[in-house]
């Protein structure tokens, strides 16, 4: 049987978040494979309350670990890099990064306590990873973390650029700009037969801008405050921290950085060489002990994450510092959609404290580290693929990107997780479709999506829960006195005395009348004090809660 | 003593959404009062789960009731008359409000079955309703419903315009125009000496648009449509609802309502002769059988509400309709900050259809009902108020609004609920802080938003949850085998057994070596159960489940 190359999105593809991507080339049934990313996203109280992380189910490729020759990150952020830890133990194949991302992927591979020895740290191109059919280099791109990379993937079918997230930056602050020159000859060398191509910002009509755009806006923003100053931004975002920072020791004052996770950034950026001369900093207790206006903060949390500095300042003292009436804070960030809620508590929070809030959504102090629908169009052209596959994006932007190829005379499908593309002939066309999902990191376990664990939760918060427990005697005969016990229920319902009496009482009418069959039956006489819960408590208040039924039988002696 | 005037915010000041605003004239803790609007907002899984509908907390309003005149609607949107016939019975005394205004109040008022004969429509000024010291006229102000209304109410201390919500629209297609002119003869007639003043696009920079600009884009937006065409906006928007249908008509197509809010706002709009002309419209089984080409869709759920027509028809068939291919999608509508998600989740199943969906994020298919900043500073000028009490609005757009009027020279308080507020003299000054919040419609009673019950919701979602039943015979002797029932947990953990069973035989542990003294205190047992079902789970599973422990004491014969 004749080779064949195939592509198979197992995560972003259909979502923004949790980008891991299948390549294969060989006999159906029998490619050699690679993952490109293996990343999370995160939950939300609608979807998935109570949910640390949230990250592709890998089931597939775990069933076809055997075929697997490398992991391939295209950069450190929390969507492409994030699961590596918790996911490795069920891949065990070498992890191929450039330096400051492969930092990034030890500290998660720590984190989840699986050898690192299996990383592997590889220059930018030319340098070449052999990986079964496939050779791969690293080809700087810009984005808003330094030193991420597209793949250049050459296989037998022909060669793949593989975008990871990009954005045209000729002048990126930190890390590498884009190279239209080198991507020109890369286009020269061999035609690009496939372009695997962020979508996210497919939508956005404007050419992108540069990083280096918003060092001027950002120093008149720092001289023009009187007081203390926060900025907040992405903590990944390491070219921002250091435009911020320049700009706050410009105009005279002293920076700190707060949060854990922008701390680790920029020691991660300094230990491997992609940030110089980023200034010296201060801790908090310095810093709430110099006057206001030689102070500048750079914090996390600009998504209003609910422990992150930004909240916590906007609610009192936070590591001995408090805002107060004058000060300034700066969103440098743009929300993203479905954190509305808890930006605005920051915000309103901060105006109740007198703090002038300056926000990021009329664009004056943030840029976007995706590529727009003119750049898109513009790497379309540099590039010239023949097969165009919009990936990382909502089914939404994965079909507004395919229309746009498509308009382009470019073969482009709407691919989405699951699907396995045969990508040898001029058309992709769909071999298959595996079984993916979601996989949530719960307190220390995984659990499936599907596993029910998280559908009974939102259950339990729409409807509340109420418990039963019946004893039957030694005879065979239930006791009188059925037990309820709710939560998250109105403690009183329209009868007038208190909810879980009124049940009992209809319960314990029920346990009278009751035939000795049922009784004998745990699963009847569980549907029948269910039934009864459920109705009593609907007439009650109105709500049909969760109910468990614990039947205990007293052992004849 | 001297009499005085008083504001007191119960809802709105402080929130987008359940405005409810008191005033009073009279001595001192004896002022006669009169509530304006008594409104709802929606809950969220984040903050309030399960919950129907929210609404302000008006016992103070309900303590003082003797002392209560009236209560005044300014408009039917249900941020402003939502919660009247939930709280009428708490406070029962008469409504006033104008045609169309009334009829919505009325069917509110019917579905929570309490009497409307003292519902009193009222023509606008230069009628007069009397209530207490209070001389009160209703005047027409455009918004995004018909008939609203600013009150203006006279009181022995001074005149007072109430804005309610309103924009500066000359042309609003349905409904009265913003009259200038009016406004300044009132403003001469008696100056007026406080605006309470809607505040929410207080950070919208540009003037607000008329209604009537959205005509030729909406005509010229059907014309371009080949297929189906879809478009939903808000049910009460009856001005945009008679925009899209004339397009729709203008175009060729037959135009139908989907939607149940929509259709009896287009029937009481028409009823109250407030809507003339509206096409004649056709039902869903007809529309479904017309060539495609002629139908034009008007739906509700433009944020995205799970169970209303745009998410339904999103989903596949719906009422016999089915979108395909080349479809268009329009919302003519704004998403409502918070609502990103679901709206999201429409424009996504859309795209999987193949239908093509046009976004009003651009503003060319919606304008807003609210004066944004150039329009409140026109008013400002208009009127000339000595006070400014920026209310309806989140804590930072009162603030903003503040900062506006004083920067004009007016004596400006940002006054959030549950402040009293004396504005008898020239500066408005709190003269008291009363108990304020929320209550909560759940099923089919009311609760407190303290009561407990919508934080155990929460945490069970985070958490999950734990029953365990325990027996103590006769002998007060704990039985061996204690049950436990999990929810929301995952159902197995380190141990390798079932989570269930793994904390059952650690509670079994425990009550065969816990001392009698334990045993005998409910208490005492309660506490050292929970603290093992606790242990063990997050030993298993790194969660702290909720626990709820049934203890059964058998009695002795």
């Amino acid at each position: 049987m004749s080779e064949r190359l195939i592509y198979l999105p197992l995560g972003g593809a259909g979502e923004i978040g949790m980008n891991a991507y299948v390549y294969g080339h060989g006999q159906p049934g029998r490619e050699r494979l690679i993952l490109v990313d293996l990343g999370v996203t995160f939950g939300d109280m609608d979807s998935a309350p109570g949910i640390d992380l949230i990250m592709p189910d890998l089931r597939w490729l775990e069933d076809n670990r055997d075929r697997l020759e490398a992991i391939f990150i295209t950069h450190g952020h929390e969507d492409h890099v994030g699961a590596l830890g918790l996911l490795w133990n069920r891949l065990r194949v070498p992890v191929y990064a450039r330096r400051f991302t492969g930092a990034l992927a030890r500290m998660k591979m720590e984190e989840a306590g699986v050898p690192t020895d299996q990383l592997r740290i590889v220059a930018p191109r030319p340098e070449v990873v052999e990986a079964g059919p496939f050779r791969v280099q690293f080809v700087p791109v810009s984005h808003s973390i330094p030193e991420s990379a597209a793949l250049l993937i050459d296989t037998p079918a022909g060669r793949i650029v593989h975008t990871g997230d990009f954005k045209l930056d000729g002048t990126p602050v930190v890390g590498e700009a884009f190279d239209a020159v080198a991507w020109h000859d890369i286009a020269q060398e061999a035609s690009i037969k496939v372009l695997a191509c962020d979508s996210t910002n497919v939508f956005s009509p404007h050419p992108g801008r540069s990083e280096a755009l918003l060092a001027n806006p950002l120093l008149d923003f720092v001289l023009a405050q009187k007081q203390m100053i926060v900025a907040t931004t992405f903590a990944s975002n390491v070219a921002r921290l250091k435009t911020l920072a320049d700009a706050g020791v410009a105009a005279g004052r002293r920076v700190c950085l707060l949060g854990r996770a922008m701390r680790k950034m920029v020691t991660a950026a300094v230990e491997t060489g992609i940030l110089r001369d980023f200034p010296a900093v201060i801790g908090p207790e310095e810093a709430a002990n110099l006057p206001r206006d030689k102070v500048m903060l750079i914090v996390t949390g600009s998504q209003g994450e609910r422990r992150a500095a930004s909240m916590q300042l906007s609610m009192g003292k936070y590591l001995g510092i408090e805002l107060k009436e004058g000060d300034s804070f700066l969103f440098s960030s743009r929300t993203i959609p479905g954190n509305e809620r808890p930006v605005g508590r920051i915000m309103n929070n901060l105006s109740r404290l007198g703090v002038d809030v300056f926000d990021p959504d009329d664009g004056m102090y943030h840029v976007s580290g995706h590529a727009n629908r003119p750049d898109l169009e513009a790497l379309h052209d540099l590039l010239k693929p023949r097969v165009l596959i919009p990936m990382h994006g909502e089914h939404m932007h994965l079909r507004e990107h395919a229309m746009i190829g498509r308009a382009k005379g470019m073969a482009a499908g709407i691919v989405t997780n699951g699907m396995m593309m045969d990508l040898t002939g001029d058309v992709p066309r769909q071999v298959d479709e595996v079984p993916t999902g979601r996989v949530y990191l719960d307190g220390t376990v995984l659990i499936g999506a599907m596993d029910g664990v998280v559908r009974d939760r939102i259950r339990m918060a729409l409807n509340g829960h109420a418990t039963v427990s019946v004893i039957i005697d030694e005879n065979d005969e239930p006791l009188p006195d059925a037990w309820v016990e709710t939560m998250g229920l109105a403690a009183q319902g329209r009868a007038g005395v208190p909810l879980a009496r009124h049940v009992e009482s209809e319960l314990a009418d029920y346990l009278e009348r009751v035939d000795s069959q049922t009784v004998l039956d745990d699963r009847k006489l569980d549907e029948g004090l269910r039934r009864i819960v459920r109705q009593a408590t609907m007439e009650e208040i109105g709500k049909r809660p969760e109910v468990r039924i614990i039947i205990s039988r007293l052992a004849a002696d």
